[in-house]
């Protein structure tokens, strides 16, 4: 009754004759749904006849949300997001980066995983290296209250959306060819044990891969192998044998290397003074100018080791205490 | 033993005091940390003692990946990923989006969502509308093991990066102020009715807001009315109420709004033949120019109907079969 | 201030010192805990100074609830939960099991799956074989909200005190040495091939041990081979074989093989017409004796081809439609 | 061809024709199946004419293996497993449990808790009350691979056959009426602090409840009140009011009452030295007895605090080190 009344209204007001056949279909689909699901329960008990307006035609459709799950994080741990480049080895072909490192591409991650840090809360320290950038976030963060699905998938947002606007700062006039992808993932760590142990192994990556990468292309850009020579030649040496091959036959002393290089970047809030100069009106209407200093939290970068404890004891702020 | 000499190998190469206790704290502290989790059995037995190089050391700390947790989807079910803009009423506010709808920010929308189907596999559609997309991943999908955590990354990813890379083809010369950021989700539904329901859910919501939006925004521009007078105005107005007002004082069938507003936007994949020239060089060494034609599967746009069932007997080949 | 008093007043009634430094120690703890977590926002802000009874110190330890995760099974789905035996084979040698079948325990492994299904709503079908039985819920049950934890914890507890309630009535006199244990998971079906695929699964696995366990303990018992030599001898062997050995040496028809055995038990409900004899009350005082029908629901047990669709064509109820 | 070949041979062998329909049947069927998902993937791919047996039918159903989904424990995380009974108000009615506390039916809590602990590996401590227990595995368990579903499903089920088992040494002629439930969860807690606080939150509501109960029962058992007047005399009133009525009323010391009732029932392991006598034969033939003495790991209960310090500095082997 109710429902043949609202019709009408919304016939005259319409004034198109699709328009109501297509708002009773709508009323009839979703009485015909409600047959099917009436024994789920989640969707609830309404009678379908009243059904006047797409906003009420909208609700019935909305059973739907039910079928989302809860992701959230486990409380009282460290949430950390990694991203890594889809294709970045094609990707860096493509535009040309120099090997075995290229400072342009390497500050363009940094820059971007800074925007994260400024644009995400409660992110502690981030690291990165390649093409890859790990993202921690406080054990006590309730972020999104801790779901899961909305930090990663903002971090590799926002990450993304900077990589792309930030490009010219670091590649000038090269052209960007198309815009690249980030895959991510979130693990949890549970004591500051398994956190450091996390940020070690990614810095133990780093390592491994840049002193093969940098007596690899030392053999084929000094030495004048061809690739599958330099690949042949290092087959089975370790990390002793490369550091004797840069040091004897190219008179490179690998700990002397870049520590960007070596040991990738480490971003992380410091408190610094910053002085601004106000000017400020006296009460005889003559005006003066004040320094101010305040303390601001900014992000820092770091290229050096995180697997000992020294940068931990003297970054002591960065880690919750376990015991709580 | 082993590892006094290994590490005299690597003094006499690396020639720094430095590098050598390094090394050694990088064993101690593997050494440390194993009798910790010596019980965790995941880690696996081994001798401390003969950790001779980094690259060992790094598989030291390498249980840490046991602490990332499988997230593959339910298999069978339709995988949607939603895109969501973070804090886009600001954004839009900044870059002076029309109201109540800009085409040039629908059409970068639109755009992106092109880039992240052509880039990811086993999408069949996307629905978007406003600042949101949705993804829907085929029920057999295998793509990236249906993890959903790469899933949904992959998505908020290639379509922020595309966002900026294709801003100005949408603002020219408007400057974009910052790298935007999008938040996502992913939501599985078993059955075609239920991947239909969240569809119609968001294209309800579609048709609700826009509605709204389009007499609130008439009624302040057309009308005079401040925005305040307008939200007060509109207090408790039904669908009917609000095309009734839309015709009766601004001469307005909403009905025949442009369809892209009133229906948001679906993209699905159709094979369109293809007819290009080719160039044959004939065995008499002359050249001839032949017309090639292919099918080829192309990324097409709608802005129609996707509650009812016309849509999906037209192009029936979007969804598979429930009964498998 | 308040917390003095009350503490005096605590310690007029409880009459102990120990009491109130406990009291006091309580609260000193909560205290203590909530500087380590203030900053976690799950636990909300309240004055320390003001935790006057243990009801209230309870609650400060109430965050603790936070840490449970949200386990509810996707809509629209079935739910199976599987429970299998722990050490059966253990279990079956010390309470003298018959080879290769021991009929008691096959009755009590059915009789307390038919208590499962009794005591818990919304199971459609159960199936089981060996030491293992399926419950299957319907795709719309809200049964404990869908918690996969409580489900599958409830079905084995309730499995398991069933076992030993109405072991006496299978093995009579025969004590039960100790009690049993069962293990069980749960696993989501979307779609009716699915379930089917699944029950189907554990029919052909029935029928693949059965099979095999028939023709060896046959070789062993009536055949006088040795385990060993039974083992080696059907090696490598088909189903073919199989039934060529049982046929050719020792005259059985595996067909004609209890099918209890051969196809393992299948519970359902069914609709049965009841009738039982009333006795009424007339106007007049007398008394008389009136038969009364009604349609009750009980479960039954099939011993059946559950592969193949006449079962299901039989008991068109037992799934719900895909198109929902 | 080869397809026709084996069925000849099962026909030959079963004598019915029957069977080879249905085994032409369950060929048929897996073959449909296959197109229905043959782009899962997950399933792989076969021919299906080269289904020869049902051994390899059954193969072409376990793809819905593939439906289960991992459930692994975050690493380094304490497991608790929590058991509560299922409608055991009504239980303990129908088996006339004394009020507030039956301890015959504490008793048997405790024995099957005990039976848990003895029976799965890892469990450091357990905590009981009234009838709820719950059993903590340590942070370095590997049980079950740390799957949390065989885990909670184990436990509930070791419980629920040891309460039925172990009934009649509690409750001696008293007969079980019917098979009792009891549901389970896990809860993940990553430091010792969490833990214990876990632990002392389960002891406080014990302690919260027993006051209340206490005195409700007194009221009605020895002050003559209806349970209805109890209740509504104890509406309102702290932990201080109840301790006084107690005492002023019924000249009862709350904290003199049993610590079984108060403090619940803590299990957890100690090494205990056991001396036994065994009978020695001496090279000479002769016998001798020689008392034995072994250190044995034994399951010893406690209704001590647990809230406060000192029973975990006694006991300090119970908790791993937080900076693991």
């Amino acid at each position: 009754m109710l429902t043949l009344v609202s019709l009408r209204q919304i016939s005259l007001t319409d004034c198109t004759q699709t328009n109501v056949s297509e708002e009773l279909m709508l009323i009839g689909k979703a009485c015909r749904f409600v047959e099917c699901i009436s024994s789920v329960g989640v969707v609830g008990s309404f009678a379908c006849l009243h059904t006047k307006s797409r906003n009420m035609a909208k609700s019935k459709f909305e059973y739907v949300r039910n079928f989302e799950t809860d992701d959230t994080c486990l409380r009282n741990c460290y949430i950390v997001v990694r991203l890594d480049g889809r294709n970045f080895h094609k990707f860096a072909e493509q535009h040309t980066f120099t090997k075995p490192n290229d400072n342009r591409a390497l500050g363009l991650m940094t820059r971007s995983a800074h925007s994260v840090m400024e644009e995400l809360e409660d992110i502690v320290i981030a690291y990165g290296q390649s093409d890859e950038f790990s993202f921690v976030f406080k054990r006590t963060s309730t972020w999104f209250k801790r779901r899961a699905s909305k930090l990663m998938t903002h971090v590799a947002s926002q990450f993304s959306s900077s990589y792309v606007f930030y490009w010219k700062d670091y590649f000038g006039e090269q052209p960007l060819l198309y815009p690249p992808g980030f895959d991510g993932r979130v693990v949890l760590y549970p004591s500051n044990r398994n956190l450091r142990d996390y940020l070690s192994w990614r810095q133990a990556d780093c390592h491994v891969n840049n002193l093969y990468n940098t007596v690899f292309w030392t053999l084929v850009q000094k030495g004048g192998l061809t690739t599958v020579q330099a690949e042949e030649r290092l087959k089975g040496t370790l990390a002793a044998d490369k550091n004797e091959i840069l040091f004897t036959e190219f008179d490179i002393n690998y700990n002397k290397e870049a520590a960007l290089h070596r040991k990738g970047t480490a971003l992380i809030w410091e408190k610094r003074d910053e002085t601004i100069v106000k000017r400020l009106k006296l009460p005889n209407e003559e005006e003066k100018e004040v320094p101010v200093t305040r303390s601001r939290r900014k992000v820092q970068s770091y290229h050096t080791d995180i697997i000992g404890d020294q940068f931990w004891e003297e970054h002591s702020d960065i880690l919750e205490a376990d015991n709580c």
